[in-house]
């Protein structure tokens, strides 16, 4: 199988794109997975928006075909939006790889690159009333998938996301297998109410 | 407030370090938590267990006094138990930071610089065993305080550790707030049995 590719550009949010690989290299290391690599504009040492610097294996010329490719998020995602080579990148990917995923506002990315087009997606809370006015139908739930396209809530959803794509692709008992090496068996519930505000996604209206 | 740090290390499981450290860094952003710093024996790149390479900001030498230190997993750990230089700073920052904490396998480094001696702890499932036999009163939970010692089970645990935390030394609003912009609400139930298994921890039969 070709490799999953993970986009990586300077600002990227790190959970957005580390809770998926971690659970993407789960599956490669106990579930027959893909192999993962980093791609960002050039390999090398890619600064995050919290402090950490994350080293991206291959650049967009070098990049191998993939099978597919999950952009995150982050506010930086709001300028890479605008950014040619990107979106240049993105949607030769598109053309060849059997899925497009994406956390959080890396939903404005596959926006922009013209994926959402008559696609139901969603993104961050934060985001929701900007990626339905840029005229994409919006889904109120923690990840949905479309066809080939899937796209998740804020930052740490890139984790159910996943998970989720796993059991469709292969099946849930690989799922299963990564779910318990990576002992995702979260035990928090919310600590306040600030989910229930007003404006907020349907699905954190039902915690 | 003195900085919060995070322990790296060659072979150190990613997530066990990036998934507290997004939610420390959104304390910092949005709840007046303190800096955020990766910690290395010296500076520079860390190549992670599954591919990625994170950056750490100080070695052992010039880092700054800490108010607490997380310690991530990862198998590599039960080869930095071992280590001298990692041991001597481990306890060295133990003797002035208020808090330590582990995440997964993190705990098998606490433990071989004494400082789980009669505390109550926990790791990931499959090392539960030998913690116990390295005397060590391993509670079969999610995640644990005793004291100034936190320990949580495997990978992604240390997410609900470090919310627990922030719940529990500033407040339940800050920890909301937090929770709130990483959008941590995971929906996720087991997709299969794995976590019912004989020698399961006890929280996991729970589910």
């Amino acid at each position: 199988m070709k490799p999953f590719g993970f986009l990586a550009y300077p600002g990227v949010e790190e959970l957005d794109l580390v809770g998926p690989w971690e659970m993407a290299t789960m599956w490669r290391d106990y579930a027959d997975g893909p192999d993962c690599v980093v791609v960002a504009a050039q390999p090398g040492a890619v600064p995050c928006a919290k402090g950490l610097s994350l080293v991206a294996q291959h650049g967009f010329d070098d990049a191998p075909a993939l099978s597919a490719l999950l952009i995150p998020g982050g506010f930086a995602a709001f300028d890479v939006m605008k950014d040619a080579a990107t979106l240049d990148y993105v949607r030769r990917v598109s053309e060849q790889a059997d899925h497009m995923l994406s956390v959080c506002s890396g939903a404005f990315i596959l926006a922009a690159a013209g994926l959402l087009e008559g696609k139901r997606a969603t993104t961050h809370w934060k985001a929701i009333v900007p990626l339905r006015e840029a005229g994409i139908d919006v889904v109120e739930e923690r990840f949905v998938r479309d066809g080939s396209v899937w796209t998740s809530a804020g930052v740490s959803a890139g984790i159910d996301l996943i998970l989720h794509f796993i059991a469709e692709t292969q099946g849930a008992e690989a799922a299963d297998i990564v779910q318990h090496n990576a002992e995702y068996y979260p035990v928090t519930p919310p600590y306040g109410d600030l989910h229930k505000g007003e404006g907020k996604p349907a699905y954190m209206q039902r915690l």
